[in-house]
């Protein structure tokens, strides 16, 4: 008899069926035993009586949690179950049983423990929806731009140049060069557009920040597009085209996750409608300004003014036309006002702060190169980047999501750490 | 008039259309000048009569090469062009034209001169339908494996511990601790594996090696995937039908480009009609010995015996159960004989060299510890993954295949830096 998949169970009830997984937990009603029986896919309940299977009974009530087992029995119908259905076992053969004690209970425990135990930790209670829910997001970007006839790239991790300063930098011996750890895909992804047209990827980044916050990691996934003869509003468009895309996948695909995580899939949805609200940098600042922040135009945002934007309107808000100063040296500068750029941020609701950075990108070579000497860069380092200028250069604009904080959103997370397997933070690279 | 890409004009025949792209070359015939123009999804060429429309024909005339243009025109059918389709056009509007000459011309140039413009060689020739394939080649990996259930992860690229021993490890400071690129993303996939059951990833891996060979880069991407409750007859199984599946999707997504390289999708496909042939190490080192290579038991196999291997079978075959003191420590050995491993490579046809390597991996506690102790490695950074034996323990298998490979192999590709976008090589970081 083949084995089924928990999620799949209620296609089988009323058939014998083969179940292979873990003992998630254990409680039992007099003479009832109901364990909780987990694969992966799902949690299914298995309900064993004393007085029907007493021979069954005795052996489960032996079990303790995490034992890896095999299960046959028959699925039974049961509205009230999340999977719709529960088992009536028959047999229960033990694949391993623990000698110790599973050390994660299902009580509180303090984030460094549960970071220590990353490893076991993500077998239970939300981490399986919050990174089921990440499969989602990640094939949810992917589809939205192969659908549009982007073609799927990847930029380089070990580079000899770095997009935004050498601060925070991870640095490396390359046989006896430098190289460092890439911060974002963009101007390789520049540089394939120019040969393929619009290009994606989703690749690791890598900023060696020593912040300790809810919302950074040291290595995190960015998904990044980037798109020839395509300009600022054209961007602003693909983006909220993107966001909407996804929460709506991942809205379908994964209601029972969001569900199990307290998120609800159509409030999320209504937070996604299309279009975004688009305010200039002056007008938050303003905003932020009248709301009580103490901030003035210059000045860069902070989580509690990203929270406080988030609050006024309630769902993803564009800033845009941020000053040039502010943003790195290859954002296109606004032809009606050169102390601006034609880049925005997009702000997501509920206070999980800035999820897309993106913008259209300098094309002209001689304006390129005067922001790059106003930011004392190195040109050499950048011949091959300015090449792209020289040869056949065209409006062209892209962005970068931040994957990590897309799933922090969607799944109401409490801190960026749960939404990514293994999260590095300063003080963490075990396990 | 919306801009169409090229890959879609022949769905426009008779229909004025405007094209986006860059001019890739230009010939005259006495009163008829041929230009052709690239856009990423492919080439069109644009045909002007000097007597028809004289003055478009003095523009084009003094078009040079990897000029940005908008060119708007009727698309005509013909049969001849590998699109089907011609432009007749009635008007350029040229968006940036190069000061200098566009250093590659069609003509041979060295590697190394092409590796240090790669930016721009991305755009020429063979380059384009190879990253084009690529694109293909990872959307198959990934589809295959969602079809059938499995959940995509990300295993971390920072870690403090490593699969395959510290010698060619990239190692760099984390906050004061020692941290080395990963060169596999296994161990984590297994952990993984435990909480999701089935799971997949495509990631980068980084090997230090100072082999400069034509199937080496330092940086390359690994396609992983790791299955609870599976054994090694079952990881050979997916694993061919993952291959054959790959092979079936590009021929069909990508045959126009597969034909621009010289390769026939249908001989493609016939060399991965499955069952894939399964030889015993023994036997395999018996073959080649044979065949006059100097190799006796215990001998890992290089370039040439792989290449041997493929010729003597013209598809690609499984070499299962090495020697256990060749395999990493995680490989489970077989019941039937303690000095081989469950495991197995597979060897890609016309000598393109192993594209996979995989195994049933330990489950015991007890031997997984023996194997370590037996090859010196420092039991407490493996804590974590001991416990995966500690706590519910049960059979499973894996493997990573390294898509440059892959791709090489399907392309046909003299090299596997034209495999990926940006290679890296010991002596090449740059663009």
């Amino acid at each position: 008899m083949p084995a089924i998949t928990i999620n799949h169970a209620r296609e089988h009830i009323g058939e014998q069926v083969t179940i292979q997984g873990w003992l998630y937990n254990k409680r039992s009603s007099g003479k009832i035993l109901f364990l909780q029986v987990r694969d992966g896919t799902g949690v299914i309940q298995a309900v064993i009586s004393a007085v029907d299977t007493s021979a069954l009974f005795d052996q489960a009530e032996g079990l303790t949690r995490e034992t890896s087992l095999v299960m046959r029995g028959t699925v039974r119908a049961d509205d009230r179950a999340p999977t719709g259905c529960e088992l009536q076992p028959t047999s229960i053969d033990v694949i391993h049983s623990p000698d110790v004690p599973f050390p994660i209970d299902l009580k509180e425990h303090t984030p460094g423990f549960l970071m220590d135990q990353r490893h076991l930790w993500i077998r239970t209670g939300r981490q399986v929806p919050i990174l089921r829910i990440r499969d989602a997001v990640f094939r949810a970007f992917r589809q939205f731009f192969h659908d549009r006839g982007f073609i799927a790239t990847e930029a380089p991790i070990l580079t000899g140049t770095s997009v935004e300063g050498t601060t925070t930098l991870f640095e490396l011996d390359y046989f006896g060069d430098k190289a460092y750890l890439s911060q974002s895909g963009q101007l390789y992804l520049e540089a394939t557009a120019m040969a393929l047209g619009n290009v994606y990827w989703i690749g690791p980044a890598f900023r060696a920040e020593k912040s300790k916050t809810r919302k950074h990691i040291t290595e995190f996934w960015i998904a990044e597009a980037e798109m020839a003869f395509c300009d600022h509003a054209a961007n602003l468009e693909i983006q909220e085209q993107l966001v909407s895309y996804i929460v709506d996948f991942v809205a379908g695909e994964r209601k029972q996750e969001l569900q199990q995580l307290g998120r609800d899939p159509a409030a999320l949805r209504a937070q996604v409608k299309l279009p975004f609200p688009r305010i200039d940098y002056a007008d938050a600042v303003d905003r932020l300004s009248k709301a009580g922040h103490d901030i003035t135009f210059g000045d860069d945002f902070g989580a509690p003014h990203e929270a406080t934007l988030a609050e006024m309107f309630g769902r993803p808000v564009f800033v845009e036309r941020f000053p040039s100063a502010m943003k790195p040296f290859y954002m296109k500068r606004d032809p009606k006002d050169e102390a601006r750029v034609l880049g925005a941020d997009l702000i997501a609701p509920e206070g999980y702060g800035e999820i897309i950075g993106g913008s259209q990108r300098e094309d002209s070579y001689a304006a390129l190169v005067a922001h790059m000497e106003e930011q004392k860069l190195p040109l050499d380092a950048y011949q091959w980047y300015l090449d792209l200028r020289r040869f056949g250069s065209v409006p062209h604009a892209g962005f970068g999501m931040g994957m990590e904080r897309v799933v922090t959103w969607l799944c109401g997370a409490a801190h960026i750490r749960e939404a990514i397997p293994f999260a590095r933070q300063i003080n963490r690279l075990y396990p």
